[in-house]
């Protein structure tokens, strides 16, 4: 029998993933807080309310903060029983997180948060990094689905530890983002084309994914998102309460924090993350 | 017939690069300053000095610094004749490699500068990066040589281009080693297992190299180098002179030379570069 899937929320990440879900063979139902267009939901069968979106057996959300899941759930929760599983997909406070696989668990709901690395091309070719968090019950009701969805999935430990895998993830993109801005702001000045620098420092220990799409961003100056900068400093923020709460001292989280925020208050919060580059190129 | 190569400075690179030519069959052999163990020099021929190491046709150089470099070019040069290429594969100031350029050529003599990265790792598998900085003809000279030694070979630009693309990568992979120290230190404070958050991030946009290899000696608290932490600071200090000569203040590269510095003044300048771990974690 077909797994029934419902995806709440359809931004940058949900619609592509519910299309590859869809391509699967998947039966799929999207909801979204806003009303789409067309053109942007294109091809993806919705459901009229949360309540009906309750009744697939797995409920992905792909939500913006734990605010935004904090408040679905409170609707959503009333509606769901025994055997079903909510997979939360987008990037939280994993202390929410444990939370709520703990209540759900007492009504017999999974609970899988499984955030995502790969931004919205990796989502459209079902090659994302997929780090989850969950019993090693639950993950096996959906592991199949976060195969469908990813080149590489891995249960990093319980409840919580998904989220927390991911906001490690953040920290590393957004320290790395940082290093190739001023690295392509070098290269540009010191009068190399960096485009060829790219295409040398490929394969060696400088190359990345950032280096070469986000760098790509920066050499265009084109910064359509991609992940927001405004994400981006929501995710650093969460790192930097996980920091807080060890007592470690991170210092280049702490200075990354401080750009992104230097580059919201210049407007560019809409920006995709790469514009953390023109703080250095003016 | 046969290319004859002579290898000067059989340190933690030139060696597996002088065995890889061996192996594809170029007639090479090795010239060190000092005297190496046999076990360590093994299965290389070797030249009794510099003015014999002078004959090959092309002359690889793969030494410390640009201090290193000047010195042996200032004995080696009055020994080289027209037609011959110096190849110097090391890092070094590109300023010096553009006037060693213009000099030689002078001679008839050809100059290639092309730097790599992927480590000791690297040059033993030949699948080194390569970034080269040569007029076209001296480039094509040299070309099947570096072909042999990487596994991606760009020119980048004329002479120094190849030395100023090496600085502008040892300026990612420091900001790199210090955001992946950042997120296994957190990842460990946070009670995941450090080695599962490698494999879970494998294949998003926080993965790199460096997360791969030098996080795996920072969770293992093995710091064997690789890259010396006193090299990495050598680099750092070159893309600071960069970056000066162009006015541009880059503040991570600024932060993370100041790390290095703290890490030697704790003694641990002969620490592989992911050392700087332990400035977090104690």
């Amino acid at each position: 029998m077909t797994t029934t899937i419902s995806v709440i929320g359809l931004g940058l990440m949900g619609r592509p993933m519910a299309r590859v879900l869809l391509a699967a063979g998947y039966e799929v139902r999207g909801w979204n807080r806003s009303r789409l267009d067309d053109e942007l939901g294109q091809g993806i069968p919705r459901c009229d309310s949360l309540v009906e979106a309750a009744r697939a057996e797995v409920c992905l959300l792909m939500l913006a903060d734990s605010g935004a899941v904090n408040a679905v759930l409170e609707q959503f929760e009333p509606h769901l029983t025994a055997g079903q599983v909510v997979l939360d997909m987008g990037t939280s406070d994993p202390t929410y997180s444990k939370a709520h696989a703990t209540r759900l668990a007492e009504k017999g709901i999974g609970w899988v948060d499984a955030p995502v690395s790969g931004g919205p091309e990796g989502a459209a070719a079902g090659s994302l990094a997929v780090m989850a968090g969950a019993s090693e019950a639950d993950f096996a009701q959906v592991e199949p689905i976060l195969h469908t969805l990813g080149g590489n999935v891995v249960r990093v430990g319980g409840p919580g530890a998904g989220h927390t895998a991911k906001i490690i993830n953040q920290l590393i993109v957004g320290l790395t983002i940082e290093a190739v801005a001023e690295a392509i702001t070098l290269a540009e000045l010191s009068g190399l084309d960096p485009t060829r620098v790219q295409a040398a420092l490929k394969g060696g220990f400088a190359d990345s994914q950032v280096l070469q799409l986000h760098g790509s961003r920066m050499i265009a100056r084109r910064y359509v998102p991609g992940a927001k900068a405004t994400t981006q400093l929501k995710d650093l923020r969460l790192a930097q309460k996980l920091a807080a709460r060890e007592g470690l001292n991170l210092p280049h989280l702490e200075s990354t924090i401080q750009f992104y925020e230097m580059l919201i208050a210049r407007g560019g919060g809409d920006l995709d993350h790469s514009g953390l580059h023109t703080l250095l190129s003016g």
